[in-house]
């Protein structure tokens, strides 16, 4: 004998789950085969709540539980500003900073010639709209620091200039609390090369 | 803003289950996001088919889907040894080794005077009834081997012992693969005890 079968069922789908092994799957299989019921109906409504209220914003491509996301919404936000980030993850990482108040351009992915992702896969041309009809004077790129990152900001840098506006990149340096020792030399090399006046 | 609400509810109701961190719970929230509608689905579905699909055997106190375990039904398995465990999990560890084919008794917990959990808590009175009405020849006690299993299986012996019957402790010693030199000396000393003729 196995698990019975509604047991291994349940092992099986959090197994596919990322990071979830399964010896992590048995785990918590049997932690909510021992927690009360309204624990497991609660897991069970959250998720399908979440599949079915959460969508794209029409307009920035944000998660957003209506046509447009909060931030679209919010007539507190400056229009002036357009950060392009890879996915709504990093808008949210952003946003937790508390220190931006512009608006956001979510590409839904990043260029990968690896992976077979173009331009036409990711939402450039809306952006390049938005870019046109709304009264943005800087786009901030911030797309990760990887290979990837750097060369969808390229490509966005390209295509963003004939239009005329001023194109920012977020800072490459040591992170805060980091040591020079430690560090790798394209970063140090990157934190020298952009030092502020203090 | 953080997280639109129907995803803030999916990361709080991951973050309760055991192991599973603030990140770990977003990362599975957002792959959860990012998944077709039917994985979801069949997650939210396994999940409530398990709660109400499994229940404790009647007869041995293992995992069901009846009112008697597939093990109590099987009439192949020898009823003249009668393995103790303290839970189910024990139970199918001990299935997967393939080596036993006798009848088990889930005790459904472990004497814990710390956690105020008595022999009342247990399925003592269950398995003494068993013991005296089937015709049990040996009782094997297969308790952790740890300060809780060792009480419960000494308080078992105590309680057996006035039935007459064979009563035996699973083995003391150095796991397959392990070295002597890295053996605790309570077990080293127990693996000597246990010495067996070649």
């Amino acid at each position: 004998m196995r698990f019975p079968l509604p047991l291994s069922r349940l092992i099986g789908e959090l197994k596919r789950l990322p990071g979830i092994g399964e010896k992590n799957a048995q785990r918590l299989a049997f932690y909510l085969l021992g927690a009360p019921r309204e624990r497991a109906e609660s897991l069970s409504r959250a998720l399908m709540e979440m599949k079915d209220g959460i969508r794209t914003c029409s307009h920035c491509f944000n998660l957003s539980e209506g046509d447009l996301c909060s931030i679209c919404r919010d007539p507190g936000r400056s229009k002036r500003s357009l950060c392009v980030v890879e996915s709504a993850r990093d808008l949210i990482a952003i946003e937790n900073t508390g220190q931006y108040h512009g608006m956001y351009h979510v590409l839904m992915g990043i260029l990968s010639p690896m992976k077979g992702i173009g331009p036409d896969d990711l939402k450039i041309d809306e952006l390049l709209d938005r870019i046109s009809k709304e009264k943005v004077q800087e786009v901030i790129l911030a797309t990760n620091l990887d290979v990837e990152g750097e060369s969808t900001a390229s490509y966005l840098i390209n295509t963003i200039k004939p239009l005329g506006i001023e194109i920012t990149r977020i800072a490459r340096g040591i992170p805060i609390g980091g040591n020079l020792e430690n560090a790798d030399q394209v970063t140090l090399g990157m934190a020298l090369d952009g030092r502020s006046k203090v």
